[in-house]
């Protein structure tokens, strides 16, 4: 049985409280909630994080490379939050350890701001996924779930 | 039993025979099928077109706007090809009907050429995805089935 | 007795479903009974079309470039909906057939989104008219009878 | 009997002088007089002035603001020359004091220069009109009477 | 003996009538035979067509995609007119049909408006020629000939 | 007792009756013995004066100048309004006289329309204040007190 | 007695050595007094505070927004250097509690560097001050008390 | 004998003590002195304005323009400051009368702010000169004399 | 018999050495036959000359001019390679001599880097070829020798 | 004996992993013993470091500053990975403690995409070196050596 | 008696045959007698030269910078043509040797293309002088005996 | 004994007279001498020119390129002044002969114009090195040095 790492970014904890017109009502722990049905659906396991440091992010992935090259991760779904728009870093570490990883937003970024158009992660992600509000996330778990089976990116 | 009318644009007749290294082996036709089964996975009808007439997608658009006024339409996935990036037209339709629309590209158009990294389409849509292959039609009828049925966008 | 020809673009058959607060609540036959009342009045006949397809309103400019050619045109009042942002098409067929064209939108273009503030057309039109409403196809035949009484442009 | 200002900016005084190839032929008294006609049709009163100072323009649109409040003030028609790609000073009055504003141009702007084709005031105009010669200025004041008849814009 | 597909897009139809000092006097009746003379010349056969419509021009390359899949089929000689800085869709087609394509214009287009300045199709393309006139089309043919019989591109 | 010049630009004599959401209901009189009581506090004289003509404001910004080197003034605070945006001319004057001035906004400006982003002005200013409403004006005084008295800037 | 919370975020722990020129003479120890004084002087108690590590500046925030819902703290007063031009992440942070909050720099920014002159924060500050040297943090602290107390922003 | 108007804009009267290091030591009234001895070498005479109101320099343009008409006057040299970057009008005004106008800087307005490179004024000048300090009066004036004398521009 | 001047710029010396994925096999001088023979089909006489100096393809041009002036030259072919797209020179020269040239490019420069994609030649151009290879000097002969005969440009 | 403190930013613990096509198959620990033993050449010690967090290069940048105030290190060389094109904070650092740096990248950086192209350190850097592999470091070391022995930069 | 060196760039030996509506009927043989005779008036000697060549003007300038040290040169008026928009070369040679440079053009290049209007040299000469014809070269050696008497720039 | 070819571009000549705050006080026969050590110290022969002519230059690297293919050359060290930021030429020889190239700058190119930032020579370049004052000619010749040896790029 696999593991899917699910990585969350700056202000996800905050999931609930923030702009709930932009975000919705359920909290982060609802989330992750909604991510372990998910997976035992496609049995998966849910391994999932959040943090502000785009350090520990970055470490995370190194981590998950490791896991992926070992065979015990599925891949990443990674819902960067404002980093997606910002972080060269973020996207040279998923480019190096070779990881399979699912772009996901709650909102639909295209939607709003225009700095929110443009991601550095989208060019190295196997795919991309938003505006489907915390269901996203049970959506990029079906997504990973056959895109690991069937060996597809990397 | 509502229907989901999934429409193709411009150059997907072609599916399977272009450039398979970007959109894979399937044809429209294998597409076709797999919407069919998805649909029936949850309880809706496919109603599968394609056209290379941005005026024909547009007089579609107006006639799913209204069955889905009728209560007769979950809502449409709409893979528009080039047309997502030049047509003004086709978010105008989606906006002015009022539909229910998830943008659907096979490729991951954010890893390609600059002018497919816009489109006029996704501020429109309740949902985007793009990447997943043609497995992301049968993403996208699960996203669909969830939206239909929480009243989701709009 | 001069036609005008009263040319409608993309999405403007939705017109008093789509998006009322823009453009009201009249609908296109409402429209083309206030040309028909506003032709009677300075001795023209109305001729109201609508297509979605850009390749229709082309053959129709070529049309109505002929028909001014033979002195039964007074010229084309045009609201080419989306098309006016995207299409050289349009003007190219304006310029070639050297028609007189006054160019209208119901809704104020500059007050909203920034594509919507460059038109293609404007450079090839007469005259230029937006953000009065329906009311605008009856000011726009007043300026038609006008300019083609006094033999304005071209 | 209500006021429709006309308000002339900066080289409109030069009106039948300067490149007649551009502006046509009249003068601007002959304009005057033209629009004092055209408001008799409407019955409104024409009060009809130009200035070369961006302040007195502005301060002229102040007093017009407290004007219409009073119910004495159809609207402003605004040839604000060379001051609409400039002033943003002029927009700012303009929604600081709610004024019902025609925007106009005698000659086509989109088919000039650039820098022609921004205008700070549309955004906050109720409709523009341009490329009609003087002809326009009867056609904005039969605009005028309809929008202020109708209660349009504010 | 090999077809040769010459396709004119929007406004050709207006050759002869349209702007003679950018265009000149021939009609596409006489390129029509212009064509049909050289491609004698070239052991070649001249199917010539034109159309407004961008859906049309679309069906038809992916028609002669497969007709130079069949070997009956030399290239197309394509004309887009607007269409050639307006349509990734016709892009799209010719890279998805793997068609060999010399893209010509009559003008000189980069003498002309800066939007005309860019090209979606040149990339796909062949070669690329303008400037000459109709002769291009014999130029294009005689191009045409020699890359057939070469195997060149693609 | 040093003199404080507190300048305001077009379109603040609407101050309480323009666009109260963005600016508040206080009234530029209020304002005035809001900065006289301010002032007061400080001790120091408050002259406050306001124009909708850029030429005004350059002839106090001069009158000013002369002033300050004459150890009369304390230095200036600029609110000019929608010149701030357009006017070097105003930049130049505050640097060629060597003025000590502070810039201010009412409003938040940051937060509005991308023109009001940049301000010719804040280059030549001492410091520069928005968003703090009215009360920014007390702020100002308080700042201009403290660099007059440590004589900074310039 | 509310607190108020002043944030620095990288490289302020350098004042007092870092370019004097440009940030004054004064250490961040003597800024800390500087505040706690001011505090003293509006009844409201100072928690002062940097880090160089973005992630830490998210947490604060996030921790303030939960202090000033529960009546605890009056505002946030953030001089983010660097990270004002390049964080998102604060920006939504701050967005997403809710949080009152003013931007400070002891620098005038717009007389520098160009990339200084754009602020991700700006656009969700109360207010925004710059350019007053380390006297702009008592000013801060006068406006914020002055914010609290009306309950302005938000 | 002919006159030739010397019309300084914003700032100028501030000559000699504005930033001299890049606009030098002498005053407006010494430049006025240099021109007149510089006009009666040339058999011209000088009539030396200056204004900080672009309302004021407009007027004198447009009066300037009747004068030249009739002969009196051999052209204008101007210096319009900082007018020079914003003002279309005065370029307006130039062309409208059909003025002969030499443009005129002090400094060297291209080894400057970058916003100091772009001049409206320059496209309806007849020669531009800048750089030579107060010297270049008397250049131009030289310069005048000689284009009044061939009748050159316009 | 008039000559075809054959120029071409820098590098194309290295031709069947450099980069032969994009240029090809042949070298420099094979091409110098192939423009003999094919000049010889046409009564024309080939003038075939290289050269990386900027100066010396200008003295050539200018040599150019004076002989199609006297008659001896029916036009130059111009290969200018880099410098095609950063000499103003070289545009300004072809136009100052009034010369008839064709542009040429041996490889699809519209499909490589977009600093190629702009050239200063090709508005000052007769016509313009590009992506035929080798053989593309051959089709441009015959142009030359059509263009010759008819007179066409200049 | 000096240090030369050797900063690594963020994946630059991948090195030996990641991309070995761009980065070459030497581990960060080769690196190190590469830096040992070229620092031993110089008469220098190596002090090796590698972090993912902006904020921990942020304190060691710091503690370099001061250590190089106290004569004990030569300077900094840096290699900021990703960090080199989006961090101000960095560089402010580097200004801010008068840092004697060399810029390093493994790979040539302006031989990839356009956004490795700027980095806002160069402008801070004493010297900056790409694309020479993993050897850079060497030449990095022998470049500190010199300009430590000289007192070069700054 | 110092000599000023007159510089002539790329096409200007076609002067009086190329383009005379732009350039005027004088040959460069005219002009070099106008600047003798001018030169003569000031007690300096021409030295009159005209090179295509990019390198060899800059030799040309390099010659120079020693000549005016060692005070035998008054200064270099430049006609750099064409390169005067691209040559970075020329600008870093006149800087270099500490050249004073006048920069002249024959016509007003700032009322024709717009990449005309930057220029490499302005930054780096002492005035600047354009569209004055052929007199311009006369005027432009007045401003150099002005500028060598007076010791000016550099 | 391998060969070091070591070219410096335009004004390099003047090394040691021109901007010395820049570029230092060593002439270009010291740095001729500093090459012939270092060369020594690494078992290879220097051969040092400069040339002010962009066409010698690229003689120069095609003569380079053969030398290099015969494995007389260890590569070049180009310093091409000013024209790094424009010749396209250089860009393509280097290419064109698969040269062996590192680019050096004396000073830090990145600190100063934004008009430095570009090269289009580092994407064809080995590796870049700049901002080391002369001292980097030896540093770029023990580089290549281990890149001959290494057989790296090309």
């Amino acid at each position: 049985m696999k593991t899917v790492l699910i990585l969350n970014g700056p202000n996800l904890n905050l999931l609930g409280q923030r702009e709930p017109a932009t975000y919705g009502h359920q909290t982060l722990d609802d989330v992750r909630q909604l991510c372990e049905a998910a997976c035992q659906q496609h049995q998966l396991r849910a391994d999932f994080r959040q943090s502000n440091h785009e350090g520990v992010l970055l470490d995370w992935i190194h981590e998950a490379g490791a896991a992926q090259a070992a065979g015990q991760l599925a891949g990443v779904i990674l819902n960067a939050g404002a980093y997606t728009h910002t972080s060269i870093a973020l996207a040279d570490a998923i480019k190096g350890v070779g990881l399979r990883v699912i772009e996901l937003h709650i909102s639909n970024v295209h939607a709003r701001e225009s700095f929110r158009h443009h991601s550095y992660l989208s060019a190295v992600a196997a795919g991309v996924m938003f505006g489907f509000g915390t269901h996203g996330y049970a959506l990029a778990i079906a997504a990973m779930a056959q895109l690991s089976h069937s060996g597809g990116h990397p």
